[in-house]
């Protein structure tokens, strides 16, 4: 996957923080012409669709800085440097949700914004899931509220845009699919 | 949808490009800890889920500089400023695609990267598709191909990682759910 490649010819960091980073890449573009692009990099992240037993989808409502509003998600977390996606996407369902599962399978993975960003979701759907007595705690920096909703419930809250975020919105779809 | 606000005490800009700008928000949490937000802001953009009379989903093979590889989408492209998103929509499609059309429709939007970026991306679909003779060129540093997809294309190109974003990941599935 290789087609319309565009070389590097330089390429400048801009910024380097606790999440995210920052770069300029001077790129030659097929045509032999010369453009920018800015670019992010993030370490990936995973994502959960935990189904409960009678069908409903496990949700978080969190606040979100980069939009100045809250948001109701599926479970979800970045990679942890040398961490297995799922590890990461066991650990963040406990820690967000308290919940355990007996089966966590592999979906897909995809870039969420390819335009700017090289973070990738990889996305998993958890079942069989059980309260986890003394469940792993947050991160000291997240504040979140656990929601169950059908996937009647996920239409309407897209519909109010109260999901308002891709893979939330994957999810909800994907859930749906599955009782057709 | 302010549940759990993180209220900004400083926000430091680190950078403006002709994409997307970042800042540093220094931020009270609710249990009024500080912490630190990296934060990308992006114009917005609209994406397009192009659909034939056969029911084929029009796609674009491009290179994605920020992951190193090509990728195939939906068309899709940045908001300008002052630009409607019905607008941007239309024009990216016939841009992308040389496909003009007699029906657009609003479907939904939603957050690609919540946890580190404002962009959004307003999602329409596109139908009744015509041939657009003097098509509209595309931007000097973009290079395209075109491609139309039954759904279990779609699904085959995800199994193989050749779709591998978010958007045209939805998309497969969105169309998949209209032939149930």
């Amino acid at each position: 996957m290789k087609k319309f490649e565009e070389k590097t010819i330089h390429s400048e960091a801009i910024f380097t923080g606790k999440v995210i980073s920052l770069k300029v890449d001077d790129v030659m573009l097929p045509n032999g012409e010369k453009s920018k692009r800015e670019i992010v990099n993030h370490p990936g992240a995973v994502a959960v669709i935990a189904v409960t037993t009678d069908n409903r989808l496990v949700v978080v409502e969190q606040y979100r800085k980069a939009l100045e509003r809250s948001m109701i998600e599926i479970p979800a977390g970045k990679l942890e440097p040398g961490e297995l996606p799922e590890a990461t996407a066991a650990r963040e369902l406990e820690e967000e949700t308290g919940y355990g599962c007996n089966e966590l399978t592999y979906l897909q993975t995809f870039a969420t914004s390819p335009g700017f960003a090289d973070e990738v979701i990889h996305l998993f759907v958890a079942r069989g899931l059980y309260k986890v007595d003394s469940r792993a705690p947050l991160d000291e920096d997240e504040f979140v509220e656990l929601m169950e909703i059908t996937v009647e419930e996920g239409e309407q809250l897209i519909a109010e845009q109260k999901i308002y975020d891709a893979k939330t919105a994957f999810a909800v779809l994907w859930l749906k699919m599955q009782a057709v």
